[in-house]
């Protein structure tokens, strides 16, 4: 698969594809047509259809799109036919939260270990992961062969966390932290920020 | 100002403009230019001015732009010029740690209250707000004019407590659930999920 064929916007939409085809799945049905899903998801069936045809297609005219077929091809695309095991570094509220979290459950994901540096936190029990010292991380994450790494540390400290990271060998973060990361290229970054989220939404507020 | 002239892929990178810029007043700078701008945004330099140019451009030829004053545009195109209540509804790991976050002071957005449905959860305190029972929501909601609203609820029932908050008169809802929401298209959805957003990652892994 060479990752320059495919636009980075097509393949930011095929998780939130297979989402939905999952929902679709689980209430029962066996094929969908492109504009069945289009209007589950929001969007249309022509840029469904345009995003799937990087791939192949998949669909059959006329009969829409297999549902069972479609998920595992989009796992596969995905390089969910594996379990991918996750660090997350900062074991506050958000970091412990996402440790418990049920949702990576069969997504390809799993939460391997939790990182932090306060004394008081690091040897804790964080549903069945034991909060280890910042210090050992480099060393877990070459010899682990780790890749991908969710930051839940404060501002201040996350570029620092983040270069650390990405020296041991890391590919993918997802950034809780309010700060752009400045990483080499060949590193993705995901930021996930609810005072971003919400601000965009502002805007199109009614006065009071 | 009519939300029919600015495209809303603009209006979604204000917010990450406004963090940039007080990051770097913090520092101490006083002016910075669009390709210094850029740089820390990991952005280019016309794309900052192009989507500025959108409210009057701000910067001056070869000066580039006075912080402080690009900060208080930025926070008043945002509607940032006075503080929004939220709710947020689920109290669970992830809703408390939201009521907990220090990340929305000085950001015009402010956690009001915070509601749940289970009897153990329903009066027990988070920081410094009682969880207050959903069946209280919509009444507290049309009484208090609140406009945003943040789901933590687990995935079956999200859509419900949307509808139920739209009717209320909620116009923008920052949606923790995995979960894609159906709303009427006045109101605003920003959908949080990390597993769709480690999953954009996948495809673009080394393999073992």
């Amino acid at each position: 698969m060479d990752e320059n064929i495919v636009p980075d916007v097509v393949i930011s939409r095929l998780p939130w594809y297979l989402q939905t085809l999952k929902q679709i799945a689980d209430e029962g049905m066996q094929t969908v047509s492109s504009s069945l899903l289009a209007e589950k998801l929001g969007s249309t069936a022509t840029q469904i259809r345009r995003d799937l045809s990087n791939f192949g297609g998949f669909g059959k005219q006329g009969r829409g799109y297999t549902i069972d077929n479609l998920i595992e091809e989009l796992e596969n695309i995905l390089n969910m036919d594996r379990i991918w095991p996750m660090i997350i570094v900062g074991a506050g509220d958000l970091g412990r939260a996402l440790a418990r979290y049920q949702g990576f459950q069969n997504q390809g994901l799993k939460v391997a270990m939790l990182f932090d540096n306060a004394p008081d936190v690091v040897g804790t029990l964080v549903g069945k992961l034991r909060v280890k010292h910042v210090d050992s991380m480099r060393e877990e994450v070459k010899s682990n062969r780790i890749k991908i790494a969710i930051i839940t540390v404060p501002a201040n400290s996350a570029q620092e966390i983040a270069d650390l990271l990405v020296e041991a060998g890391i590919q993918a973060i997802l950034n809780y932290a309010p700060v752009t990361l400045v990483v080499q290229s060949s590193v993705r970054v995901q930021h996930i920020d609810p005072t971003l989220h919400l601000q965009r939404m502002l805007y199109y507020l009614d006065e009071y």
